[in-house]
C-alpha cells in the first residue's frame, strides 16, 4: 500500500472502532484510535499471517497487550476480511466471540488472553523463545503495549529476559498515547524516558512519531533487520487521535464517543479497504512430539524415604525422554524444585527465568500457546506472585503446568516466608484447574505423567522432606480419584488427609485403633477435581470425617472435601485440621505439631469427634 | 572507627553468621558474608538508631530484602549489643525470636518481614514517601538487596516509584555477589549492567568494592549528599567472602559451613566488638492523628441506588476528615474505584502508584510501618497481582486496608480479565484476615471505618453497578456479624448472599413466598470472621441453606458458611450456587443469569432443596 492507502486504511480502523463502541454502548474507542496508524500498517506491510490457518508453523504472532483496544483489533480482523461488519457490531454483546477484551478460546487469531495489562509482554517472550529456541520457523513477534502498562514490574522482567536471550525475533510497540485511565502516565510524551529504560535492558530501540504511516513503516523494517536485540519501537501518539472532541483530552477513557456520526464524519466517514495480509514463509510442521517410550522411575514400596520433589524431578526428565513436547522452566530454585533433574538430561528444554515468577508463568503461557507442554517450577510459596498470570492464563485456557515445592510448615527452619500455605486455595479458585497433592514417590511420577493430558492450569504440590514409600509402583492414581489407605466395617470416623499429613493420618489411626476405634484413612490426593464418591461413602459407611492439611484452613483440602456435599444431600459431621497460627521456625516435626496437624492432634480431635458421637 | 576497626567488626559478623548457622544446622552464612563489610560500614558511621526506642520518629529504617542473610542481620544485633551471644545462637530454633527469615512480629527492629525477595525496596520506598511526604522527619531508610532479586519486575516498579518521587532518602545497596541459589546471576559482577538500569529509572548510581570499608563509607557518605534522586550503591563482593573452603562457589547457597570452626579460625576467631550506634537527630513525635469529628455519609433507606465502589469513595474521603491517619493509594484507576474522592479533599495523603500493584500494596506496607492507616485500592481482579505481597503483609502483620472494585461477573460487558472472581478465595486464606462484602451505601460506609480498627489484613470488596440502599443510616455492621434480612417461624430454607447476590436473594424469597415456601435470606458482610451463630441458628430452624456469590465457587461465601459447621456438629444440608463458567461479556442481568446466580436460579436451586427434604 502507498502512503494514502495506508492512511485510509488508519482511519477506517478508527472509523469502525467508533463504530463498534458505539454500537455496543461501551469500549474503549479513544485507546483504539491512537495506535490505528501504528496497527494498519503492520497489518499491511509487516504482519506475515494466514488468517485461515492459525496454526500455521510460519505465522508472525500479534499480541494485543493494551487489551482494552480490542475495538482496533477487531477493525483490523474486518479489514482483513475474516470477520464481517455485522459481526463487528456484535462487539461486546451476550455470546458473541468480539468479547470486551480478546481471548483465545473465542477467537482462534488471539495468542492469549489480555486485558490486565502489562501480561502481553511477557507472554510474547515466552512465544519469541519458543521461535528461537524450538521451533525454529522464522516468525516475528509483534507486541503492541500501552505507555501506562509499563509501570508493571512484569514488563520489566520481561524486557530483562527478551535482552538476556536476545531474542531479535521479537518487537513490542509501544503507543505512547501519554495518557491513561485517569490522567497522563508519569512520562507523557517524553519518549526518550522508555527509551533509556529499553537500552539499560539490552534492547535496540526505534522513537517515531506514530501517526507518520511511512515513519511507522521504516521503524517496522528497523526492527526486522535488527540483530542480537529485541527491538522496543516508541510511538508518540494522540488518544483519540483523528477527532478533535476527544483527541489527547483527559477523561475519555472507557468511554463510547458522545456523537459517533460526528466522529465518523470528521474521519471522512465509513470506508470499506480490504488488506491483503502477506502469507507466512513456508515453514516446517510444529514441532514432531518424539513418541519415545515413557519410563517413569520406580520405587520400591516400603523402600527408603523419597521426597516427593526428588520424584518430581526424576518422573519430570523421564516424562522429557517420552515426550518430545515437554518443556521445563525453573525460578532460579531448580535445585529445590528438582527442576535441574530435567534440565541435565534436556538443556535445549530447559528454560532459566531467574527469579521473576510473574515471567516465569508468562513464558509457560507463551510457550503453550505454540504447543509445547510447560512445567513451570519453584516454590508453592512464590506462585503467589504470579497469581494474576494464572487466572489470566485461565481465561485464555492455556494448557500450562505448575509445580510448587516446599509446601507448608513441613518446610521446618526456614519458617513462614518460604512455606506454601495459600497456594491450594489460589489454585483451587481458578477456573478449570486442576490441584494435585501426592504424599509418596510412586504417586508423584505418575501424577507428573497425568497432569500433562488435562485442560487448563494444572497445579502439582510437592514437599520438601522425605516420605515413605507407601505405594507400589504400579498402582494408578488417575485424577480425581483417592486411595482408602485403611478401612474396615467397624470404623466410626473417616481421616481425610494428603501429602505430609498422609502419614500423621496413619499413625493416628493406629493410635486410635489401640484404644478401641477403628478409623478409616483416605489420602485424597487429587484435590481438584475431588473424589466425590469416596468421600460420600465414607461419610455414609462411618459418620463423621476429620480432614487435616498442610495449609490455612481456608480454601484447601478441607473445602475441597466440603465441596463433595454441597449439593443437598445430608451432610457429615466434621472438624478441619489446618495452619492456623503463624508459624516461626523449628523443625518439620515440631511445626507439625505446633500447627496442630501431626498425628497427636489429628488423634485427640478424632477422639473428640467420635466420642461427641456416642453421647447424642 | 577507623579502617582496622571496620574491618574487625565485619569479621565478626562473618564469624558470628558462621556460628549462628552451624549451631541451627542451617541458614544462610555465604550470604551473610558476602555483606558483611557493607553492614559493617552501615551500622558503624551511618545508621542513625536508638535500639532501646525502636519507634524514636527520627530513627532510620533499615531492611533486609535478601531475608535470607538473616544470621548477618543478627550478628549485627549482637554487635549493637540489643541480643547476647546466646540468644545467636538460638537461631532457627522453636520458639527463638531470631526466625529463619526476620519478621516484625518477633523483633521490634524489623521493619517488615522479608524471604520473599523483590520485596525490600518496594516497602523501603513507602516507608522513604512517609518520610519525604508525611512525616517529614530527616530520616533515611537503606534497603541491603542482593542482586539475584533484581530480577524481580517488583524491583523496577520500586524503582520507577522511587525515581518518579525524587525519594533522595532512600539508599538501596545491592550486594553483588554473582551467585544466586542454583549458580550465577544474569550480570555476574557487571556492575555497570545494574547501574544502567537504576539509570534509566532516575537513580544516582555508585559503584564500589564491596569489601573495602573505606570506599564503602564514602559510597554511603555519597548516598547521603546526594539530593533530588534515590541512590543505588553498587558493590561487588564474594559469596562466602574470607572463607577459602567456600568464598565465590557455586553450590553453597543456604548451607552451613562443613567446618564452622576452621572457618571461623581463618576469620581471625571470635571477637567481641560492640558498636555504638549513631543516635537519631532529634525529631518531633510521630504524626498526630487528628481526632476530627468523623461523620460519615448517609443515605436515606429506599432512596436513589448507589454503587458501593461510590459509597466507598465518599466514605474514605469522611475518613480522611475525621482521622489524620488515613492515608490512600491509587493503582491509577482512582476514577472506577472511586479513591479519587479521597484525593480531592486530601492530596497530600493521597499516593497515586500507577499501573502498579506489588508497589501499590508494598508502599502501603512501608506507610503502615510508620504508624499511617493505609487504603490501596485498584480492581478487585488486579490485587491477585500482589498476592505474594499481601502474604508476606501477613506475616509483617501488618495493619493495611485493601480494597477491591468491580468484583465479580456483574460488571457486564467487560469481561472475565476485569471480574474479581478469585478475590474472597484468595484474601480469606490470608492468616488473620478480615473479609468484607457489602451490599448497600450505608453499610459501605461504615464498614469502611471499622476496617481500621482491625488487626492484619482487611479487605474490602466492592461493586460496580449501583444497588438499593436497603438499611438506614444508623443501622450497625459490626464485623463479624450479619443481617437477617427476612425471617419467620415458617422459614423452610435460608438463603445466604452478599453484595449484588442479596438483592438476588431477596427476589427469590419473593418468588418462593408466591409459592408458599418461606425463606430466610441472611446479608453475610462479613465473610470473614463469620457470624457462626446466626448462620448456626437458621440451619437448625430452616434445616437447609442456600449460598449465592458472585465468586467462583472454590474459597468464597460458600466456603466460609461451611466454617460454621467445621466443628463437629451437625451441618445442614446445602446448596452452593457460585461462578461455575468462564463468562463472557453480556450485560450485568445477563451475566447473573448466565453464571446461575440471579433470582431465578436461587429460587429453581431453593425449590429442589426443599422439596426433596419434604420428599424425605
Amino acid at each position: 500500500m502507498n502512503t494514502r492507502e495506508l492512511v485510509e486504511l488508519a482511519q477506517q480502523l478508527r472509523v469502525d472502532s467508533v463504530r463498534a463502541s458505539a454500537a455496543a454502548g461501551s469500549g474503549h474507542p479513544t485507546s483504539s484510535m491512537s495506535a490505528a496508524d501504528l496497527m494498519a500498517v503492520l497489518l499491511a506491510h509487516h504482519l506475515r499471517y494466514d488468517f485461515d490457518r492459525p496454526a500455521h508453523p510460519g505465522n508472525d504472532r500479534f499480541v494485543l497487550s493494551k487489551g482494552h483496544a480490542s475495538p482496533l483489533l477487531y477493525s483490523a480482523y474486518k479489514a482483513a476480511g475474516v470477520i464481517d461488519d455485522e459481526e463487528l457490531l456484535t462487539f461486546r454483546k451476550l455470546g458473541s466471540r468480539l468479547e470486551g477484551h480478546p481471548t483465545p478460546r473465542r477467537l482462534p487469531w488471539v495468542e492469549t488472553a489480555t486485558g490486565s495489562l502489562g501480561q502481553g509482554l511477557p507472554v510474547g517472550v515466552g512465544i519469541a523463545l519458543s521461535g528461537r529456541r524450538l521451533d525454529r520457523t522464522g516468525y516475528r513477534v509483534w507486541v503492541l503495549c500501552g505507555d501506562s502498562e509499563l509501570a508493571e514490574g512484569s514488563v520489566w522482567e520481561a524486557a530483562e529476559h527478551a535482552g538476556h536471550e536476545h531474542l531479535d525475533n521479537l518487537t513490542v510497540i509501544v503507543d505512547v498515547n501519554r495518557l491513561g485511565q485517569r490522567g497522563p502516565t508519569r512520562h507523557g510524551h517524553a519518549l526518550d524516558a522508555y527509551a533509556r529504560r529499553f537500552q539499560a535492558f539490552g534492547w535496540h530501540t526505534v522513537e517515531v512519531d506514530g501517526h507518520d504511516v511511512d515513519a511507522v513503516d521504516r521503524a517496522y523494517g528497523e526492527a526486522a533487520s535488527t540483530k542480537g536485540q529485541p527491538t522496543a519501537i516508541l510511538a508518540r501518539t494522540l488518544k483519540g487521535k483523528g477527532v478533535t472532541d476527544v483527541e489527547d483530552r483527559e477523561g475519555l477513557h472507557g468511554k463510547p464517543l458522545k456523537d459517533p456520526d460526528e466522529a465518523i464524519a470528521e474521519l471522512g466517514g465509513p470506508r470499506d479497504v480490504r488488506v491483503a495480509v502477506h502469507e507466512p514463509t513456508a515453514a516446517r510442521m510444529l514441532h514432531a512430539v518424539r513418541a519415545g517410550h515413557l519410563e517413569l522411575p520406580r520405587w520400591d514400596k516400603g523402600g527408603d524415604d523419597v521426597a516427593t520433589r526428588d520424584a518430581f524431578g526424576q518422573a519430570l526428565a523421564a516424562l522429557g525422554d517420552g515426550r518430545g513436547d515437554v518443556v521445563t522452566l525453573d525460578g532460579e530454585v531448580g535445585d529445590s524444585t528438582r527442576a535441574e533433574l530435567f534440565a541435565k538430561k534436556h538443556p535445549d528444554r530447559y528454560f532459566e527465568c531467574y527469579i521473576a515468577e510473574q515471567q516465569l508463568v508468562a513464558a509457560a503461557v507463551g510457550l503453550a500457546t505454540r504447543g509445547w507442554v510447560p512445567y513451570a517450577c519453584t516454590f508453592a510459596a512464590f506462585l503467589t506472585r504470579a497469581y494474576d498470570f494464572i487466572r489470566m492464563a485461565s481465561i485464555s485456557g492455556s494448557g500450562i503446568n505448575l509445580v510448587g515445592s516446599h509446601a507448608g510448615v513441613a518446610i521446618g527452619q526456614d519458617g513462614p516466608s518460604q512455606m506454601g500455605l495459600e497456594d491450594l486455595a489460589m489454585m483451587r479458585a481458578v477456573h478449570g484447574s486442576t490441584v494435585l497433592y501426592p504424599c509418596d514417590a510412586n504417586q508423584t511420577a505418575q501424577l507428573v505423567a497425568r497432569m500433562a493430558g488435562r485442560e487448563g492450569v494444572r497445579y502439582l504440590r510437592t514437599s520438601r522432606g522425605g516420605s515413605p514409600v507407601i505405594y507400589g509402583p504400579d498402582e494408578e492414581f488417575p485424577i480425581g480419584g483417592s486411595k482408602v489407605l485403611r478401612s474396615s466395617e467397624q470404623d466410626r470416623m473417616t481421616i481425610v488427609a494428603a501429602g505430609v499429613t498422609v502419614f500423621e493420618a496413619l499413625a493416628a489411626a493406629d493410635a486410635l485403633d489401640r484404644e478401641g476405634i477403628r478409623v478409616r484413612v483416605i489420602d485424597l490426593y487429587s484435590v481438584k477435581p475431588v473424589d466425590r464418591s469416596t468421600l460420600r461413602r465414607a461419610a455414609e459407611e462411618t459418620g463423621c470425617l476429620v480432614t487435616v492439611e498442610d495449609h490455612h484452613e481456608e480454601g484447601g483440602l478441607g473445602d475441597a472435601v466440603l465441596d463433595a456435599f454441597a449439593d443437598g444431600r445430608p451432610v457429615p459431621r466434621l472438624v478441619r485440621l489446618a495452619v492456623r497460627t503463624m508459624p516461626g521456625s523449628g523443625s518439620p516435626e515440631e511445626q507439625l505439631h505446633a500447627a496442630g496437624i501431626d498425628a497427636e492432634s489429628i488423634a485427640a480431635a478424632g477422639k473428640l469427634l467420635v466420642e461427641e458421637a456416642v453421647v447424642r
